[in-house]
């Protein structure tokens, strides 16, 4: 509330990487201060961060606006609380903040994310649906709106500190390091019994449900290349995985010198989250230091390509072009949903997602279809929306549940 | 030669440093030409490179000046040869090169380096005697003359790399990397039967003898702090020493944020003097990517102090000040020398060294005593000299050989 701090509005500050921000603004009381908040479901956290950050702006889905006006009517009197996903939009667009971090979850983050560039917010984005189903767009509606997009992943946070300074045509390629998940070491043959609190038990990160099971699947990786693609401006053989179960190295970029640089740390979103909030600065996150000589030993593997299809799925759709991207993420969405609903097996998840592609091929063999131009071309919000929701509805034809 | 390309002038050409140096000028010839090149003996090299890199200017010792004439005088008629050191200090002042590669050994190499500085020119710094004898004042010259210090060093480039772009208020510490020399798994028991042989087996670098030296009484990590305290403009307690047998990270900063940024790659100095010849730009190295699947682990510990005193001396000298460092690393040249030649034992080497310490301590508690004053505080070249030429001395009275 100070003037001479710095406003953040988040979008999702109930669920994990909202409750990480707000630990790392906690840590900086002199740098900045809450201007907007958003959330689905989670009231009773929302009051609770309401009644800590003071914020201007609330925005909640409808069916809990009344209740958390109830929650709080008496006291913050400047408070703005709006509704629905019209409502983030708007406190997306009016906020006064400099920085909008975007954490939440899905395809529904994406039109609050451009609201926000539109207005020439810089955008810390963890929204990693935003990239994946319009990229491009998004990228030059960034360039058009001045808007800094500052990767919260944090892989491509690591690329990000990792490149800073350095020109593009100084790059051989990027590593996105990846922990393998829970069932590296699992035979493929062992894939059929896997649970769903298998799949939530990974590793190294403590995360939301979807993207634990994305991390299970290798879906997340996936994603992730899609996301680096459009980030950092490269060719998707530019790209690279690579398996390191320790989660220490975040990810690295390698130069044609011969140099390689990594950031490391120990798995805490509230470093890349801190570097970002306060970019080009740095400030504290809280997050301990890594200490290498406690970690004692670092692995690398090459990724099991066969175990594990989701990571040839990114160059496939990339290759593809269009909405293939946002088709096969919309399908993703929805298995996982089902996964986590117990509606369909793990293994299920790989055969649905190998389905979508060769759907695609398909598609994109027949150009002229006009019917799934937007599978083609994403030239708007809509068109990649459309193609999410091509994904979404294949999965609900193609599998009984 | 061609006036599109930017000039080098290298000071110890045929040396380790020299010779890697000439082979990545060698993979770039659209961007440099060789202006100078200096050594002190490796005459017949100096040849083939005078015939293959047509320099304005060579410097050779003033008892290999005649031959090196004699050899070179049908082809090479535009060349300027100068002898000795106040050839070596002409050079490095006239040569027209944007860039002065430092890769004399030893203490020798201080004055064409001032030299060099004073004419603008900046400096791609390998001879560390010039920082460890004189940092303070090499730095404040080199600001006040624009001449930049990139730092050739392996570790030292790693962590110019890594801070690029960040301030160093947001720094928590560096780390320097080191393998930990042939003897990390001996029992220090077993250190009186080091021969030196075994001394100069190193296990990952390919170096000079002197370096390799260094590396296994870990006297080079010494050095390396105290030249890094003056590249980086840090307190002594902000430079850490963790070992990483297999060289791969090459050292790395720790920011506020929790972030840890690393520089890697093969064991190959051709990396950081591509990137200082380069910079800021990047630039082809020759040396090979590094490939983490196949280095499969990497790992990291403590260093034993008990073991490797010498590190702990760094700290101690830099405590002590003016020219303890100086004093120290010139009694370091002298042992080496000694130990190489066979007239003393590894362990000799960190008994006198311990001695040096000791009596610093002992000047420094008695400041008054003005014959000493270089070692107290050092003002210029000559003090830094001085206190070197003490060092040496005090071996030499106090080791019976």
């Amino acid at each position: 509330m100070n003037s001479h701090t710095e406003g953040i509005t988040i979008l999702g500050s109930t669920g994990s990487i909202g409750v990480s921000t707000l630990s790392v603004i906690r840590q900086n009381p002199d740098k900045f201060h809450i201007d907007g908040l958003s959330c689905h479901n989670n009231i009773e956290l929302m009051a609770e961060q309401i009644a800590e950050f003071s914020p201007n702006f609330v925005s909640v889905s409808e069916k809990n606006a009344a209740s958390l006006k109830n929650q709080i009517k008496k006291t913050n009197k400047n408070l703005t609380i709006l509704e629905g996903k019209a409502g983030h939009i708007e406190m997306a667009a009016k906020s006064t903040a400099r920085k909008v971090v975007a954490a939440m979850v899905g395809a529904a983050g994406i039109e609050p994310v451009y609201a926000a560039i539109q207005s020439g917010k810089d955008i810390c984005l963890a929204n990693k649906e935003s990239l994946v189903l319009s990229g491009s767009l998004l990228i030059s509606e960034a360039k058009k709106y001045q808007s800094k997009i500052l990767p919260v992943d944090s892989e491509h946070n690591a690329i990000f500190q990792s490149l800073k300074g350095d020109k593009n045509s100084s790059l051989k390629n990027i590593t996105l390091t990846a922990s393998g998940g829970p069932f590296r070491n699992w035979s493929y043959n062992d894939f059929n019994k896997i649970t769903v609190a298998d799949a939530l038990n990974h590793p190294n990160w403590s995360m939301g449900r979807k993207i634990t099971i994305d991390s299970a699947t290798m879906m997340n990786k996936c994603l992730e290349i899609i996301e680096a693609k459009w980030l950092f401006d490269l060719e998707p053989e530019q790209i690279e995985v690579l398996i390191h179960p320790q989660s220490i190295v975040h990810s690295m970029v390698t130069f044609l010198d011969g140099s390689t640089i990594s950031q490391m740390g120990v798995p805490d979103m509230r470093t890349p989250i801190a570097n970002c909030l306060g970019y080009p600065d740095r400030i504290k996150s809280g997050s301990p230091f890594l200490n290498l000589a406690d970690v004692k030993t670092l692995t690398f593997e090459k990724p099991d390509l066969e175990k594990f299809p989701t990571i040839q799925m990114a160059y496939d759709v990339l290759k593809l072009g269009g909405g293939s991207p946002a088709a096969l993420n919309g399908a993703n969405e929805v298995l996982v949903e089902y996964f986590l609903d117990n509606k369909i097996t793990f293994i299920q998840i790989f055969e649905s997602l190998k389905n979508i592609v060769d759907e695609l091929k398909i598609i994109h063999q027949n150009k002229n279809i006009v019917e799934h131009q937007y599978l083609v071309d994403i030239n708007s919000i809509s068109d990649a929306i459309n193609a999410d929701q091509w994904g979404r509805n294949f999965v609900k034809k193609n599998i009984e549940i």
